[in-house]
C-alpha cells in the first residue's frame, strides 16, 4: 500500500479521499495570503522551492488593485506517500487547462499528462521543457501554482477511478460551455466530464499549492505574476532590433559590421557576442580572450554608435576562470564539462559570481547576457549535472535544474539592481515565478508553427519567448521568420554560424564563403521593412510592457486568455495577442494561404484597413512583405517614426491611427531608462464629433504625434 | 543535505564515498548465488521487484556448463538518500555498455543517460521504452541487474565528480583497447577515462543487485538469460509465417484469406484476428462477437489447413465483460478505456483472468495470443492508468507499469503450461527477466533502420522483437521490410488496416477499396520467394532457440556480442547475428548500396558464395531480391525445402551447404512439439577428405539431407 497516511484535506472532498489506504482527517481551510491568493498546506513541504528561493516580493499593490474575490474558487486536497505528495484539484466539465511553462508540442492541457522535468530541446510531448512551471490556469479563471522544485507528474483530468459494482457515474454539473461548442477534437478528452487535475511531486512529503483567483482568466495570470513580483519591463532599447554575431567574430569584426548597419540603414539596438569573447567558453572561463584585446574601448565605440553590448556564457566555470578557486567550496559536487557549477541558492556562489561580472563587463558597459546550457540536456548529450548532484545550500541535482536558470538569471540581476541599471538578456531556462526577471527564453529547436506556440503558450506562466531568426530554408522563410521575431519579446536576429547577415545568403557554408546571392539587396530592403516594422511599434509594445509590470498582464498571450468564454478561441495557438489591440497570425513559409479565428467584436486588417466582424474565422493570404495582424476596433494605435535605433529622438515621434468609431484612449509611457523609472503617462485621446486627436502630455514630455490617421 | 546514510559498499570504494553526507560503511560481501551470479544487498530493497515476483526458477544446469568465474567481475557500491537508492558501479577505460532493454533509438550506452521508463512509441532517446530492462552487459565480459519495479535512472559513464583543488587526476588502468581503436564517434563519450555506472532507483530504500560473469560477454548475456529461467522455445510452427488480417475482419473473411493462401502458394503458419473478435475491444470483453459466430468451428476448419490462431486482446476489461465483477476486487483502484486493471500480481486475478481464457479460447485451440496495449502510452494518448495507482498486491502503478507486460504473459503463459501445450505470441511490454517467455515485442513505430537496431539491441536483454511489416511505401519498401522480416524472431505480416495483402496494393486506401497494381502478381511471387527463405531456415533457427532454452544464448544478437574484442563491432546496429553462422546486414529502400561490417575470420555471401576475408568493412549493392546475408566460414547450413507451413513433412527435408574447408558439424533438434520436447540430436558432418556429408540421426528422425552442396 503506497499511501500511508493523509495529510491534508481542503474544500470538497477529492477522489483521493476514496484510497483504501487514505485516512483522511480535515486539513485547516486555506489560508489568503494576498487580495484573491490562497496557499492550501500538505505534511511539511520541502525547504527548498520557488516560493522559499525568491528574491521578488509580490506586488502587492497591484494585487489590491485586481477586483476582491470573496472566496478560494478551487478545493484542493492532499495527501503523502512512500512516492511523495499527491494533491487533486476538481475540474468541472468543458474547462479548458493552459500553462506548464514553455510547452512547445502541445497546448491545451486538459485530457495530459506531463512530467516537468527540465530538459533541453523537447520533441515529444511529455513535460520536458526549457523552462517548465509548475502552474497551470483554467478557462474558469483561477490558476494553481504547485510551489515545488522537483520534477512534478500533472495529469491533467481524465484518469478514471474505478467504479465500484452498480455505483451510479457522478451527473456532470451543468456548464456554460456545453460540449458541442468544443472544437472536435477536444472532445476525445472527455472535456464534458467532471474529473480532477492529479499532481503528483516525487520524493516531496508535503507541498504548498497556490490559487490564484481571476475573476478571468487573464486576471488568474495577471494574479499570479504580481505575486511572482509583476513582469519585467525591458529597456527601450531592449525592445529594438537584436543581432547577435558569428561565435568567432573578433573586436574588429564586431565593429566592422556594427558600421555596417549603420551605413546600411539596419536598425539595431543590442549586438550579442557569442563563445570567441572568453578564453574558455566550454566551460566558462568569464574572461576576455585574445579577440577582444579591448573590451572597454570596444563598448566605448559601439556607444557612440547607439549599440548595446551583450555577452553569451553559461555558468559551469572552467579551472582557468579567476573564479574556479574562490567557487570550489561553493559549487555542487559534479562538474560539467569540466567546470564548477555554482551553487546559485547560495549567498557565497551568487556573490563571487556577481562581483567578477560587476567588475569584468558590467562595470565597462556590457549591458547584459545571454545565459546559455541552463537548462538540463542530459537526454540530449548527456553533460549537465545529474539530479543526484548535491549542493553546499541543501538542493540535490533535480531541485537545482529546476531552479538554476532563474537563480542564474537572478545572481546578475543582483549587479543591475546594485548599479541601478535596467538590463534585457536571453536564458535558456526559467521556471515558477518568472515574470520579473527581463528574460527572454529560447531553444535549439526551429520548427516556425512550435516557436509561434511557444509566444502563446509562454504568455500562460510568467515566461518571455523569443522565436528568435537564425536561419532560413529561403528567402521566404527568412521573411516569414523575420517578421514573427520583430512581433515578439525581443526582435533577435541570431547570426551566430553565418558570417553576414542572412538577408545576404541564407545558405550556411555560401554565406560563410562569401557567396551572396545576386540580389540579395532586394532581400535585405524586404528585411529592413520588416524590422522597421518593428521600430514603430516600440512605443505601443513598451505600454504593453508596463502593464506587465504593473499590473501582471502579459504582453504576449494566447487568444484564450482574453476570450475564455469563446471556445473558438481554445485550440489557437497560430495566433497571439499582443498588447491590448493587436492579434498577430504569422504566415509560414510554403503556405500561401492561412485560417485566423477573429474572437468577439470587430477587427481591422493592419494593412490593408479592411473590417471584419469577430467570431468568425477568415482564410487570408498574405503577401510575403505582410504579417497578417488585426486590431482591435476601438483601438488608437501609436506608430512611431522607424528609426535605426531607440536613442534616435525621432523614435518618439508618432502616427497615430484610429480604429473604430468611438476608440478609448491609448496611454503611453515616457521612460527615462533609469531602474526606477518615472513612466510619466501620456494619453492619445480621439473626439470623432470633432473629428481630431489629441495628446495629454507632461511639460517634459518626449513623445509628439505628427499625425492623426482614421481607418474606418 | 540528500545522503543521509550509506547502507552497503561492497568491493572497491566507489566514487560514492567521497560525498561529504556518506557515512561510509563496509557492506557485506556479495553473495554468489549460483555459478557465476552474485548478489549485493544494499539497504531494505522493495518487496515488489522482478525477481521477487518471478515465476521462473533459474536454469541452474546450464549455469553450471558454463565456464566458472572465481571473482564477482564488478565491485559494487552503494547508499540510500530520500531520492531513492544509489548504486555504483565502475567502469574501465574503453568498456562499452550495451543492454537496457529494448531500444530503438541508441545502440552503445556508455556515455548516455537513460530513465528506464515504461511508454510506448519512444521517439526520443531518454530511456522510455516498451520494454526496458534495468540489465546492461559490458565489453569486459560481465552483466549487470539491478533488480527493481522502478523507474530507474542508469547514468552511464561520464558524469564526473568536482577535483578538489590540487587534486591529481586519476589515472586510467591499461586497456587492451586503446581510444584510437574505437570508432570515432566514440571518443567523444570520454571512452577513454575510468568512470562508473550510476544507477538511481526512486522511491526505493534499498535494492539488489545481481552481477553475471562471463568471461566473455556473450556468456555474460547466456548467465543473465539462465538465471532467467533459459530462453523461450517456439513450437515449429511459430516460426512459420504470422499474417493478422484486418481488424474488421469476420470469420468467413479469415477462412477465404485462409484458402486463398494455399491456392497461391503463400506460405503461412499462423493467423491472428485483430479487435473484430471480441464484442468490445477498448476495453476489452474477451467474449467471441458476431462477427465470429462458431469459433470452434473456424478453428477446426483453419487447423484442417494446418493453420494455427492467434488473438489480440488488451487486459483492460470492459464492463460487459463477463470477468469485470470478479475482477472488481482484483484489480487497480484506476480504470483504462471504461475497464478494470487487473492485478496480475495477486493469484485471484491470476486465476480468474487465466481459467476464462483457457475455457473461451484455449480449449478451443487458440494457439496464442498478441497482448496489446500493455505499456504505458500516457505521453502518446495518456490513457494508461497512473504512476500514482495502487494495487491490491501493494504494487503501485509505476511497479505495475515495469511488470505488468510481464506478469500478463505469465497469466496466459500458465493455461498453456496447465494444458502442456506450448505457444507462441506477441506482446507489447516486457521487462527484466523475460528470456523464458515465449513472447516477441513490437511497436507501433516503423522506422525500419529503428526496427533493425532493435533486433540487435533485444538480444543483450533477453527479450525478442519483430521488425513487423506492416505497409510501405513502394514495393521496394514492402519487399525489403519483408526481408528483414523473414529473418526475425517472428516472421509477421500485420495487415490489421489493410483488406488484402500488402503484395496486391501497398497504398493504405487503395488497397482497402480493391485497386490492385497492375504486376500485383509478379510482387506476390517476389514476396512468396522471400517468405520461403524464412521456411528454409527453419532449422537452423529452430537449433538456435534450443540454444537459447538450453543455454542462454539469444538466437538474435548484435555483433558485438560475439566479437566484443573487436571495436569495429562496436557501433554495428544495423547488422546481426542469427544464430551461431549466419550474419544477416538488412538493405532499405532507397539505398541501392551499404557497407557491411565483417568480423575476424572469413565469410561468405550466402547469395553468391564468394568469400570474404574478416577484419574489413566492404560495400555491397544486393539486388532487390536478395538480403545481404554472410554465412560463417566452416559452417554447415542446413536449408529446409520450402512449404506452406511447418505440418508438411517436407520441412524436415534438407540441403545441407557447406562453407569452407574444415566445416564443424551442426547439430539440428527434432521437435516433437510437446511441452518439453525431446529434442533428438541430429548431427551434420562434412568430410572434407571423402568429399562427403553424413547424417548421425536417431531411428525414429525426420529429418534428412537430400542433397550436400558445397561452397568453396
Amino acid at each position: 500500500m503506497n499511501r500511508r497516511h493523509f495529510i491534508g484535506v481542503a474544500g470538497s472532498a477529492g477522489a483521493l479521499l476514496q484510497s483504501r489506504e487514505a485516512s483522511a482527517q480535515p486539513a485547516p481551510p486555506p489560508q489568503q495570503v494576498y487580495p484573491g491568493v490562497w496557499k492550501f498546506t500538505f505534511g511539511a513541504p520541502e525547504k527548498i522551492t520557488p516560493t522559499s528561493t525568491r528574491r521578488y516580493a509580490p506586488a502587492e499593490y497591484g494585487l489590491r488593485r485586481l477586483p476582491a474575490v470573496p472566496a478560494c474558487p478551487a478545493a484542493v486536497t492532499g495527501g503523502s506517500s512512500r512516492r511523495g505528495t499527491l494533491v487533486s484539484i476538481p475540474l468541472a466539465p468543458n474547462e479548458g487547462v493552459y500553462g506548464l511553462g514553455l510547452q512547445l508540442q502541445s497546448f491545451i492541457q486538459r485530457g495530459g499528462k506531463k512530467r516537468l522535468r527540465v530538459n533541453a530541446d523537447p520533441r515529444m510531448d511529455t513535460g520536458d521543457s526549457h523552462a517548465p512551471a509548475p502552474f497551470y490556469v483554467t478557462t474558469r479563471g483561477y490558476g494553481v501554482l504547485v510551489d515545488t522544485a522537483r520534477y512534478a507528474t500533472f495529469y491533467c483530468g481524465g484518469k478514471k477511478r474505478k467504479k465500484q459494482s452498480g455505483a451510479a457515474e457522478p451527473q456532470p454539473e451543468p456548464s456554460a460551455i456545453s460540449t458541442e461548442m468544443l472544437p472536435a477534437a477536444y472532445r476525445r478528452f472527455s472535456f464534458g466530464e467532471r474529473t480532477e487535475v492529479l499532481v503528483e511531486v516525487p520524493e516531496a512529503q508535503g507541498v504548498e499549492v497556490y490559487v490564484f483567483a481571476g475573476p478571468t482568466m487573464r486576471q488568474a495570470v495577471q494574479r499570479y505574476n504580481l505575486f511572482s513580483g509583476g513582469g519585467a519591463l525591458p529597456p527601450r532599447w531592449g525592445l529594438g532590433m537584436w543581432y547577435r554575431v558569428k561565435n568567432d567574430y573578433s573586436q574588429e569584426e564586431v565593429l566592422n559590421l556594427a558600421s555596417e548597419f549603420r551605413e546600411r540603414r539596419i536598425p539595431c539596438d543590442v549586438i550579442g557576442l557569442e563563445a570567441s569573447w572568453e578564453t574558455r567558453a566550454y566551460s566558462s572561463t568569464f574572461v576576455w580572450s585574445g579577440k577582444f584585446p579591448q573590451p572597454a574601448a570596444l563598448i566605448g565605440q559601439l556607444t557612440q554608435k547607439h549599440y548595446r553590448l551583450n555577452l553569451w556564457e553559461h555558468a559551469f566555470t572552467h579551472p582557468t576562470s579567476p573564479l574556479h578557486e574562490p567557487l570550489l567550496p561553493y559549487s555542487g559536487d559534479y562538474e560539467v564539462w569540466g567546470g564548477l557549477v555554482p551553487d546559485f541558492l547560495g549567498p557565497e556562489a551568487r556573490r563571487i559570481f556577481a562581483d567578477f561580472h560587476e567588475k569584468e563587463h558590467i562595470a565597462l558597459g556590457v549591458s547584459g547576457y545571454k545565459l546559455d546550457e541552463c537548462d538540463n540536456a542530459d537526454f540530449t548529450g548527456n553533460w549537465s549535472f545529474p539530479e543526484i548532484s548535491s549542493f553546499p545550500s541543501g538542493a540535490d541535482g533535480e531541485q537545482m535544474h529546476c531552479l538554476f536558470g532563474q537563480r542564474y538569471q537572478d545572481t546578475l540581476q543582483s549587479v543591475f539592481e546594485k548599479r541601478r541599471v535596467r538590463t534585457y538578456g536571453l536564458v535558456r531556462s526559467s521556471g515558477a515565478l518568472a515574470a520579473p526577471y527581463p528574460y527572454v527564453l529560447y531553444s535549439d529547436l526551429y520548427d516556425h508553427k512550435e516557436f509561434i506556440r511557444g509566444l502563446a503558450n509562454a504568455g500562460f506562466s510568467g515566461l518571455l519567448w523569443t522565436p528568435e531568426l537564425r536561419n532560413a530554408q529561403n528567402t521566404e522563410d527568412l521573411i516569414r521568420r523575420l517578421q514573427s521575431v520583430a512581433l515578439s519579446p525581443m526582435a533577435l536576429i541570431n547570426a551566430w554560424y553565418i558570417k553576414s547577415p542572412p538577408w545576404k545568403q541564407v545558405e550556411r557554408n555560401a554565406n560563410n564563403a562569401g557567396r551572396f546571392d545576386a540580389n540579395w539587396e532586394e532581400v535585405e530592403a524586404r528585411c529592413r521593412a520588416v524590422m522597421e516594422m518593428r521600430m514603430r511599434l516600440i512605443p505601443y509594445l513598451h505600454a504593453a510592457f508596463v502593464r506587465y509590470h504593473r499590473e501582471g498582464l502579459p504582453p504576449f498571450r494566447a487568444v484564450v486568455m482574453d476570450y475564455p468564454d469563446d471556445p473558438g478561441t481554445w485550440p489557437v495557438d497560430s495566433q497571439y495577442l499582443m498588447g491590448e489591440s493587436l492579434m498577430v497570425a504569422p504566415a509560414f513559409a510554403g503556405e500561401p494561404a492561412r485560417a485566423v479565428y477573429l474572437p468577439a467584436r470587430d477587427w481591422f486588417d493592419f494593412w490593408s484597413g479592411r473590417r471584419y466582424s469577430g467570431k468568425q474565422r477568415i482564410q487570408v493570404s498574405p503577401p510575403l512583405e505582410q504579417i497578417p495582424i488585426f486590431v482591435k476596433a476601438g483601438t488608437i494605435l501609436p506608430l512611431a517614426e522607424p528609426t535605426l535605433h531607440t536613442d534616435d529622438p525621432a523614435s518618439w515621434r508618432l502616427t497615430a491611427q484610429v480604429y473604430g468609431d468611438k476608440p478609448a484612449p491609448t496611454t503611453l509611457y515616457e521612460d527615462d531608462g533609469g531602474w526606477d523609472p518615472a513612466l510619466t503617462e501620456v494619453s492619445l485621446t480621439w473626439d470623432p464629433e470633432r473629428h481630431s486627436g489629441s495628446v495629454k502630455r507632461s511639460e517634459s514630455g518626449q513623445y509628439e504625434v505628427a499625425e492623426w490617421k482614421l481607418i474606418v
